[in-house]
């Protein structure tokens, strides 16, 4: 109800400079700076382990999380340490004189405290609050109180916009000097979901530009990011990267939101433990992201399901809403195209054997996952008509055409080399030596197979830090299988991942099977 | 939206131990386990940085936060580092061996997550979850989520009697013997209210049992606890504090939260930096503890004003309702009075400048302040009135009776004696000798004086840490001044305090000067 009590921070000139330290530990995004209990200027400002305090040096300031050492092998009395990542930031090298305060708190945090209260915030208000963010004024704690008050249902479509345009506003902004600049997203949340790997190609060699930048898995068994590795560098430099796009139209590149959308990287800290992904917050992320990387048009994917992200149409229809009504001020041109996520996408789940589904459907062969290829040639389709010339529906066709040809190939090949090739063998692909097969117990049709436990059990099983980790699917939705048919293989490169693996599999396997009258239809677009 | 995957910790077998290490940093509440980076179980378990794991050794286990380590002379790669508060927890000697592993999620994680969705908590929610909090299994992002989520408005009554009997299930409960067992307490944010240290020795004289304990200041000047330090020991072991009770009929100790209400130690570690205070949280910490501690009835005291925790007089009535709620669902006999809060209680404000008045109305000296000896006489009167024998309206009479004859002052010298008398002259004060004085720009009445802005600066100046820092008033609300006239002085022992407290009063004094128009009256009870 009081607001808090701001500590003045005193001037440099009334503080004794300590010499800096850097303490090798790794604290993660969070800056640690480490006093000892008997240094001068600890017990003359009365600090608390855990105050936020000012650190000094050279002109630079970041603030810290204070933490009061005993031993003097860590830091001594008379300096300063700062744990790796808060060392780095600072930037000045060890010795170098340093002063520290209490941290004034953040100026946004009268507002902060407003919307934990309740109350809607201003567009200045979100400016604020994530201009602080990025300067690592909040604390984990401050965090998680903007992250938790903003969520569901706390924040109305005006302040998603402000959010949004908040967070757009603070990060470097990436300009293509190109109209249509073209983008597809997939909210997540459906292993072997790899449709940005056939999609990019196909819109290059349509000659629209496509520079794709994704994640890395989170908390899935593998990104874009993450498959697109198996095949290529997808790190190249930056000036490297706006070459490839300018020569092939497209790449397909890590996101490294840090730069482009530096608020959100500060989000994601606390977001990802809580598992936070409530609508507002993750329009927000997502078009802020869109908007700094420079694009104009954006194809959105929604796959609905029981075990999808989103779980009915009609929550499905609400988000999409709120994507537009975001995207309309951001000057952003959005298609949201609602998919059926009631199963994983394509054979495998995880990096190697995603990137395997992947070079089958782009060399059209027979093997390829069907379901892969065909929601990749409808949203290649969307997308090619963002070009004024393609006549509405004949998106498909073209799209189709290019992947026939082998133009999508030939185009992938190329922005592979350019990128820089890994070495990879479609037909030989190198997956993880140890197995196990998971059976099915009895006749049946397959009538539901459950996204999060079988990416659980790709990521137990090593995905997708062992690329060759993961789980092969041999069947889908609506199969019919005989009792001791295999269902799906487990890889694995250790004994403990396999073993925690197969525990997983044990608890239940995932697979529902059923009679023809248990498969619901699901009505989406695709 | 979808839930976390819970990574399952392997069994002990599975793991090789590492030899345990004291590691010299004080990382407050929150436990920090650090881990060599060329640790074999840290790379073989792909632990992150700010992974939750959790430590077994010796048949203990902890939770602790992963701090991953470059420097052996931190730890070794077959050590395993704990902070000094998590090495105490785990209690076994160094080089003890210890395995550490993923921690599962706490299994209340899912009623979190609910809350969080904004839905309705059950009472065995509550249950799982305050017993989670204590067994620190929750980290400060899940700490904060939840109290953010249960944050004003959030909780409905029942909520709020859930919680408050979890909060109060988990701790040790004292138990008197007798009937009744008063209390008194105030929901705080205005300086110099130390009605107890009048109230209790009034009470006890009359012969009810009346072991009060208090807090130290969180953010305040000074806490009941802080102002009765400076006249004698407010920590005596327990056992002693039950004779001393038994003996004199009160007591007025520290409350040593921790054991009576362990889950609000911890909460408190996050609603503090966040100064979150919301009614529901405010009553669950208020009661629970209470009856831990063994209250049969209490008198809680909300004091309104413009500058006070409750602004208006209607959400004063708000909250004496949610607390008449859940107190008649605890089975604790409640009143509550709603006083006037709009300015400092007494004179001083600080723990020995409070000490001092709170002497001085036990003498019966001219100088005591006036407000201080009216509302603690009116709250003894109600509290006196919990006794059946005393005829409603009867009280007020009776505490000035007990007052004025001398007796409150022998009791209360009693008690002081009994938990260890600490040299006091009310006389002669050990007043911080460095000073300055804030007077009246022009001629006036005093017609506002600022809680919080006085408070702010009494804490600058040193107090509480600093016993005989703080502000004393010369003029309270209603008093005509004339231009030059000192409207208080501060007290500081360190230069520096002082610097910080004069920069808080250039920017404003605190106190508004106006006509007796301006002085606006406030409907309470007293």
């Amino acid at each position: 109800m009081s607001p808090p009590l701001s500590q003045p921070s005193p001037t440099p000139d009334t503080l004794t400079p300590l010499r800096l330290k850097r303490v090798a530990i790794d604290t993660y995004r969070e800056n640690v700076a480490y006093l000892h209990r008997e240094c001068a200027i600890y017990r003359a400002e009365g600090f608390q382990a855990l105050s936020k305090v000012e650190v000094r040096a050279n002109g630079r300031r970041i603030l810290a999380t204070l933490n009061v050492v005993d031993d003097a092998c860590i830091v001594g009395p008379d300096e300063l340490g700062l744990s790796e990542d808060a060392f780095a930031q600072i930037g000045v090298p060890s010795e170098h004189p340093a002063t520290v305060s209490q941290a004034e708190p953040p100026t946004s945090i009268s507002a902060l405290h407003r919307k934990i209260a309740g109350e809607r915030l201003t567009h200045a208000d979100y400016q604020a609050i994530v201009r602080d963010i990025v300067d690592h004024r909040y604390s984990k704690i401050e965090l998680t109180a903007f992250v938790v008050a903003t969520n569901q249902g706390e924040l109305d479509r005006e302040e998603v916009y402000d959010l949004t345009a908040a967070m757009a506003g603070v990060g470097r902004r990436l300009d293509w000097k190109a109209h249509p600049v073209v983008d597809k997203h997939c909210i997540g949340g459906i292993p072997g979901n790899r449709t940005s790997m056939l999609v990019v190609p196909i819109v290059a060699a349509h000659g629209m530009l496509c520079p794709k930048t994704s994640s890395r898995a989170i908390t899935s068994p593998a990104g874009t990011a993450d498959t697109m590795e198996v095949l290529a560098n997808v790190e190249p430099p930056f000036e490297r990267l706006q070459e490839i796009v300018h020569t092939h139209r497209g790449c397909l590149a890590w996101g490294g939101t840090s730069e482009l959308s530096p608020a959100d990287d500060v989000l994601i800290s606390v977001e990802r433990p809580l598992s936070i992904d409530s609508p507002g917050q993750m329009v927000a992320s997502i078009l802020s992201k869109k908007v700094a990387a420079g694009s104009t048009h954006l194809l959105l994917d929604i796959p609905v399901g029981p075990t999808a992200k989103v779980r009915t149409v009609p929550e499905a229809q609400r988000l999409r809403k709120l994507f537009e009504f975001v995207s309309r001020r951001m000057g952003l041109t959005i298609d949201v195209v609602i998919t059926d996520g009631r199963q994983p996408i394509g054979y495998g789940i995880g990096p190697v054997l995603e990137a395997r589904d992947v070079m089958r459907v782009l060399r059209n062969d027979p093997r390829a996952p069907h379901d892969l290829r065909q929601k990749s040639l409808r949203l290649a389709g969307r997308m090619l008509e963002f070009d004024p010339d393609v006549r509405g529906g004949e998106g498909y066709a073209i799209a189709r055409d290019i992947l026939e040809s082998g133009r999508a190939l030939e185009r992938m090949q190329a922005i592979i080399e350019a990128q820089g090739a890994r070495a990879f063998d479609p037909e030989h692909p190198d997956l993880a030596p140890l197995t196990f097969e998971v059976t099915a117990p009895q006749d049946g049709m397959v009538t539901g197979i459950d996204n999060l436990h079988l990416a659980r059990i790709a990521r137990l099983a090593g995905a997708p830090k062992v690329q060759g980790a993961g789980v092969d699917l041999l069947h889908k939705l609506g199969d019919t299988v005989k009792a001791g048919d295999t269902l799906y293989r487990v890889h694995a490169a250790f004994p403990t991942d396999l073993g925690f693996a197969r525990q997983a599999c044990e608890r239940t396997s995932g697979f529902m099977l059923g009679s023809p009258a248990d498969l619901t239809d699901l009505h989406v677009e695709f």
